[in-house]
């Protein structure tokens, strides 16, 4: 960490940084430009949360040296991270490319059963779908809730998929724990430490959702909280971004997928469909997406989107992932480039 | 909500939408334009979520001219709503202005009485502080739990302050329900929609914070939320929103202040410490807010900021505090202008 | 164009909005629906501009219809434009992609001489580089001026392949006209007015760059612009915006590029160099970009990227470019998907 | 400048960006910790652009220490600016508040003359108009042009207050010199680096806008381009910055004029109109620019907002400056606090 002190600094102001450094137990060290001097801190490890010192006077800024993440990063941990989903579906390193599909919410076992044989078809490998629903109105329909969960268990199982659903609130984990093979933690709850905290403790794989305006640092982060809990089976999962630009539903940052797989050791899946949030967008994107050398995709597939509870807007049907299935066949195979 | 066609829509698609419109159950109307038409729907009843639409062929796009929210809206209900938040204190309409204050965290007891102390005898109204922190980083303190609810509590009473404090998960409820005067729900928790409806359910005022992404649509929808599950006494807080400017920790939002004093009935408070990141500016921006038309604000003090477990960058010490109190006191009579 | 009225507007606020528009020569009608009414004006050709009527009494908001263009729009254009640069390199619809490559700067004959050759022989089809500089800082270097444009012009002769330099102001376009084959617009200039309208004029192909923080609609329209002065050889260039994401340069922003092939005919490229930042993120995007369906790519090559005067950082050197046309053969002929 | 290297970067690398920094010149020290070396140039006066260096194998990444900037910088020039804008009108410092006041564009001699006499008897200072208009789509009013500025001499003279007009393109400039009192630089030209050159060059005051999408810092060294080329009579206006929120205009930055203020020596005014464009929020945010330090306002009036060219929506009509400038009386003489 660097204390950057004003070109007209005292000794005096100076003096009552190192001062108070020295309380704080942090071995310090004067770097003397041409114009100003900075206070080096030398001996730490990792991230330091010093920010009180810029109410001292004298101080200009401070500027952070370590990233605050450690368990994540491929720096300190260069192998790449596989995780294993179940029904021997594995994602990560140079494996060939995951698909998860399904719909946004379980609205019934046979809408289920359709889409799964369907998405078994046509090569998809994991099948996902929502039991609790998280909604900006509370007008909306709020999801199946547990019976979601038991359709979920046993539709997997009869084709062989592994199951991927979103944890909303900690209560539910015990049950997700036994009916799921794989937590999503979804954008909302990317900084529900506690949550990060008790599925860090969890022996199933966590996808995680980045957070509509997390930083990249900051989604690190997050699932350094899952790793320094003892659970190293996360995938990341780009989603869209909130920026100015409304023609689309997020704004996907494909920037991300190739930083992040220099940055970090864990795979990363990308969500083209909330990415955009328009189905005649999806196909593209999902094919950009593998092209950027993410290891997967999450995909939003319902037999009558415009009969969806939710989401229609942004849903494929079946015919949609069946031609998108077959015209992604040559990227899974080929290694994420880096 | 107006569904507008292409220009080169056929009748046959728009017959399909038509058709569509009426299994859903909404009596729809053509607009013929001179360029292209519109369907207009016509006797619903608040909100219509038909974005599957956009799906069919010939649909250009949607809009919609309902806004989602009924309860909050000022159109509705045209009356300020008053809360009380115990102890006399009440916020809203023309009233005087309020200000809560205190630690970002309780650290411990001494420096809690000294706080609230000082806080009393400069005027500052309600006393608050956290029990419970969500840290973006696991490496950082935690807060001090159900003991530092219980310091609140015994000071609150002392100084016969309105004591704030954050729900950080819903297992904390009952806890706050007996401790607290006024439920804050934190920014990351605007969207926690099972917390909100639980807090809808609570007979204590909710102090709301806008999600450091949330449009002020989506922030009055959260408070909707709240008021349709029968609990009306919300206080809206603006709390700075993430853009591209990195020079202050978020952009204080102060033209959100003045728009939603006009699209709601609710009482609006102004977090300028969260809103700019750094204690130098915050009494700037919050005799700004006051002179926008917030009913109050809401400002971090720590005896010794730069001691401070957490958030010393922008916390106040006691003598700002004191000298911001005395340069608002000729805001605090002015009625809130529209 | 929707005029919507608050749900208590009375009649005589209904009745002046209406006088208001029949003063401007609108034809309007009312739409009575069961909450509230609203007022339709039906017979314009194209968008209109009444943003003015927000401030009558009883209305609440207006409602956009029509795009603000037309000329650059599929909707009314559905066949695509193909740019001819110049040597027989055409840009556009289903032909094969198009890779501009060369320095952010002209530094001198020789570096581009080195530059020109290499990428003619790994299969770039044009030649880019940058004549007069904008630079943030006014300490940076601003570029060589006219000798560059001798310099460009006599390399893409001798190599066969168009140039392509940028417009920095106005007066500098009788030069460009000369020995330009593809005028660009920088990202700074998209909105400035005045060149678009004579570059419109002209009979050169234009190269625009999306501004920095330019909706893709601004964008469309600033095109719009060029093409309404006559002109209809555009290539609309998506180099990234700039979003609360700071560990890239900017956030290529890829759904615009799937999104704009939709709303319009005009060749679209991409230039992963600004879009990033980094260069060793450069070719991943690269692939990304064509796998969503660009039409070609701008990209900068320095011969050696850690003494270039300016975007060193994001420049792919001679061996980088080499190895990233070999990779991206197969995309070449892949007709863009839609 | 500090270069973070990797924490496993071998001596090798170290040894190859030292040579390259000895190359260019800089004297450079390598800083130890426990965890990673950086490398700290040390004797360098004012801003390095160094990002070549991100190339280097083993590099991490790069801090900057100085800023950019340094003639607009309050740490190298601690008083306050004072701009004199003829007619006895001055802004700065302590100084009496100043409003400039008029229509977004010179529509006619009438219109003029008629808002002058207004304003003037109200008490606002100056007198904005435009003569030459930037228009986002094409098929809008462009503005009056030459004659505009003649009506604007006119009026200005008889009613004894500085012309504020905006510099569209370079060629405008002598005009602008020979009839306008304060030249302003528009939004989008923020960063027309040429423009900034020749402004630089005028005896002119000069009232910059802040780029919809540009940082503090950016602004600020946009403005050390003007002062660098001999000019130091630079008025800053924060005009609202684009972000995710679309239900104002724009989003008014109030952080950022405390924050300059700290910065920079120069006056800062704000632009409530463009800040908010939506005229019943034009008052409030006004008095809010006020009370956090602002020197002085740049409003939008319009006798008939109604029937304006352009703006209509967010011009203040001849009753509402009037009502505005009466209460804001008591915040002129209070000095601008810091």
């Amino acid at each position: 960490m660097l204390i950057v002190m004003k070109h007209d600094a005292t000794e005096e102001q100076m003096g009552k940084v190192l001062a108070h450094l020295k309380t704080r137990g942090f071995q310090a060290e004067k770097l003397i430009g041409s114009e100003r001097t900075a206070i080096g801190i030398m001996g730490n490890r990792g991230f330091v949360d010093l920010d009180e010192v810029t109410r001292f006077e004298g101080v200009r800024e401070i500027l952070h040296v370590s990233k605050p993440y450690k368990l994540v990063s491929r720096e300190w941990r260069p192998d790449p991270t596989i995780v294993d989903m179940g029904f021997g579906v594995k994602i990560g390193g140079d494996l060939p490319r995951v698909v998860i599909g399904g719909p946004c919410c379980v609205e019934n076992e046979e809408m289920l059963i359709e889409t799964a044989r369907e998405l078994k078809k046509v090569g998809v490998h994991a099948l996902r779908g929502g039991a609790f629903k998280p909604r900006t109105s509370p007008y909306s329909f709020q999801g199946l809730g547990v019976p979601a969960l038991h359709m979920l268990r046993k539709v997997g199982d009869e084709y062989q998929m592994p199951i991927v659903t979103e944890l909303l609130h900690i209560h539910q984990l015990d049950a997700l724990n036994q009916y799921a093979d794989v937590i999503q933690i979804g954008a909302r709850n990317m900084q529900n430490f506690e949550m990060l905290v008790e599925v860090g403790k969890s022996k199933k794989p966590v996808l995680l959702k980045r957070g509509m305006s997390a930083t990249v640092e900051e989604f690190l982060l997050a699932a350094e909280y899952i790793l320094s809990n003892g659970n190293s089976k996360v995938i990341l999962c780009e989603r869209g971004i909130r920026t100015f630009e409304t023609s689309t539903r997020n704004t996907l940052d494909l920037n991300s997928v190739a930083l992040m797989n220099d940055l970090s050791h864990l795979p990363i899946l990308v969500d083209p469909s909330h990415g955009t949030g328009v189905a005649r967008l999806v196909a593209r994107l999902a094919k950009g997406s593998l092209a950027v050398g993410a290891h997967g995709l999450m995909i939003e597939v319902h037999p009558n989107p415009s009969k969806a509870f939710s989401d229609g807007a942004q849903s494929l049907d079946l015919s949609q992932i069946r031609q998108l299935m077959s015209e992604m066949k040559t990227q899974f195979q080929t290694p994420s480039s880096k």
